[in-house]
């Protein structure tokens, strides 16, 4: 083993040099004149020779044992990716949101500490033994179920998103908040496993003229949502989007990355409608009631609608539409060096599959497509990339998605003029960041890009 | 709102009746008379009536607000649901394993905060912006990387299990042990994110004729291993699996579910080979060197080869073949009552996609196809499921994977057969549990199925 230095016996020379690191990084993230895809990855110089080899201290010592942290945490040179709130957003923190350190994240999961708050009454600590959902209404048979209960179903399982239709509502009338934790982190990812509402609709003989759902969850806020089923009309007889796509896919959930729902997503069980702004998935559920007409409880009311050009209210605008941004560059991580960077971003759509994000450097005026990562799922983040030779110029990047239904993610401007400036939800237009010649991001909205 | 009870004002008949909640079990866990799938979803007995509702104590006060938990954890309420060792398996818990708790696991994503544990040396804290990743050997341009090098270059982002080959070991000559956290849980799956190392593997110039490449970690076993590239031959010139199918999804990763990686897993980057035993994905990453024969070190010597029956060593023999077992019932998840019941569990192979799982409750006698959960991802857990009505008679109930190679999981005879009982490693046999009339789950090992 002529090459392995025993640990223990370290020569001076190969101690580890922190002094050195920066020189190590400007050489070698460097890469010169490879010809890897984007031409030229790291910019320019020249590679460094590789001996002496270091050491690094973690080869020094005895680390720590197993099951010394049974249930595993972070490292603690993370301790800076962390759920944030906005303390003049809302008046307290018992009824309000934390937003998801997005610019730290990679793929499409969202790890259970880091999944973004939304309560309206604070998070309660419920005993899954005590806890119980009850099925009643218009309904042949009224059931009450258990935790344990539910398990019994069968099972299903699948990644979706949930996105606050709040995301970005600050951004409406022209805020412009310097860190995309702030701007889109009321979104997360995560595997969800439960049961389906179809299965347990069955199974309790919910009546076929049974056109509404009233959910209500075990929180101080009794948070309440009507949902629509197939068939279902307003409260006027009008139609509006029923709910023969939500029952696709809806489910009573009870698990969340492989794991018990965590308290902040509403354990022991929630609602989960996929594709639905986020509240209508109803945390700590308690209840599922059946009907023929909306009930019209405070959150579809007072919350939740959405205040039009012509001065009426949009209500039962349940959908997150197509949607995209870049998560990096963005304000929170600004580009540190010229040369070779890869645009990332999220995409996502409350309609279905993302089918192809494009790109552009200039603010809308050239577009290029981005590579999407597999898999690409139905109302889940979908990851996207794209590589971009940066050198000093100033420059206006934006994301554009589109779904599976064609829908294409509006500008700032397009959505204004459907929806006035009234409002805070649904905000899902392109999100453009200005690149200033040092690398630094800002957040701008480009209004007639 | 006639149907709703503002908080705060309840009827005392209302109040929870933690006495009743064996009977609401009892009678609405019964679902009468349905015809859901699987036929009597959950036996006999009739539904309740649901008035008056049971109101939880958790609409009776204010919860926590945002940020009070800045990065989150599971409820008090699961703090059984952790990582487990096994004392008497080694002499301390330095180079030891922990368990993964599968059997209250759902989906196939691992929480990082449950994924196992394998430390040979314990588990150190490395600070990622002093730990260097050296790229030499067989090289046209040496390269030290940092973290941050390594996120400028193109991003991969993929869901892969980790196995480590000694699961199951204990196993093979005949102890039983009576829980699937011991006798599987060795066994994890993330979402993990870093560069591809054909990508590094160009951007260093490795030499075409460089047909292994050495990687060790920053740990204090320097953990080390020989990794076969495309061409490579074991030290005595004869064909082992080359490295064409490890080069197709191999990657240096910093991130897991989203996340920086988890000190366990070797933050702040681990290699990741996908498909191959676990301890090959070697953790706290320092260097990779490229050359045209196997180092052959300690963990491919002393450790980590196979004594066949003819009394040599099987070496190099990498990969996680075609595995499966049944999660739910098992040792740890007894049945609670006779009916309806989902057995549930998960399949794997290291080699590709899981193409069908059959389940038999008589000891393999009879097979019937299982339902694999949607997204089935190559060299992933698959997630299968499958109704069985029970009734209180004993049985023996075992699972079966194959692969898309057409790979079919062996019984421990087959594999016995093959590799005698002098080993500790990949033992992927067909894992039987033994059903009782109380409902009790036992592991046996039936070598004849």
């Amino acid at each position: 083993m002529p090459d392995k230095v025993p640990t223990g016996q370290l020569p001076a020379e190969q101690q580890p040099q922190s002094g050195t690191r920066r020189k190590f990084l400007r050489d070698s993230a460097a890469l010169a004149g490879t010809s890897l895809a984007g031409g030229g990855l790291l910019g320019a110089s020249t590679a460094v020779a590789a001996e002496p080899l270091p050491i690094p201290d973690s080869n020094k010592y005895l680390g720590r044992g197993v099951v010394s942290v049974p249930y595993g945490k972070p490292s603690k040179f993370e301790a800076d990716i962390l759920r944030r709130n906005v303390e003049w957003l809302t008046p307290d923190t018992i009824a309000s949101i934390s937003f998801s350190p997005i610019q730290d994240m990679h793929g499409i999961i969202t790890p259970g500490g880091l999944h973004f708050e939304r309560y309206h009454g604070g998070c309660p600590d419920v005993d899954p033994d005590k806890h119980l959902l009850v099925l009643h209404g218009k309904v042949e048979r009224p059931l009450k179920l258990t935790r344990d209960d539910l398990r019994r179903f069968p099972q299903h399982t699948a990644i979706h998103f949930l996105e606050c239709p709040a995301n970005g509502g600050m951004e409406w009338k022209g805020v412009q908040m310097d860190s995309i934790q702030f701007t889109h982190g009321m979104l997360s990812c995560s595997e969800w496993t439960g049961v389906k509402l179809s299965t347990l609709m069955e199974a309790a003989g919910v009546d076929p003229d049974a056109s509404w759902m009233l959910a209500e969850g075990g929180d101080a806020s009794a948070m309440t949502r009507s949902l629509p089923l197939p068939g279902a009309k307003d409260q006027y007889g009008k139609d509006i989007p029923d709910g023969t796509e939500l029952l696709k896919d809806a489910m009573v959930v009870y698990a969340q990355n492989g794991e018990p729902l965590r308290p902040e997503q509403g354990h022991p069980i929630r609602l989960l409608i996929p594709g639905m702004e986020a509240n209508v998935s109803v945390k700590w559920l308690r209840r599922l009631k059946f009907g023929d007409k909306p009930w019209v409880h405070r959150e579809e009311n007072s919350r939740y609608t959405e205040l039009m050009p012509d001065g009426k209210a949009r209500q039962f605008s349940f959908y997150q539409e197509g949607n995209s941004v870049i998560t990096y560059p963005c304000p929170d991580k600004r580009i540190k060096e010229p040369g070779f960077q890869e645009i990332r971003g999220l995409a996502w759509s409350g309609r279905g599959r993302i089918t192809h994000v494009d790109v552009s450097v200039d603010g809308g005026k050239n577009w290029r497509e981005a590579k999407l990562m597999e898999p690409v799922l139905s109302k889940a983040l979908t990851r996207f990339t794209i590589p971009w030779e940066w050198h000093g110029e100033e420059a206006l990047i934006v994301s554009r998605a589109v779904d599976e239904t064609g829908y294409v993610q509006p500008t700032l401007t397009q959505l204004r003029e459907a929806r006035g400036t009234n409002n805070i939800y649904h905000k899902n237009s392109q999100q453009v960041w200005r690149v200033m010649p040092d690398g630094e991001v800002k957040n701008v909205q480009i209004v007639n890009v």
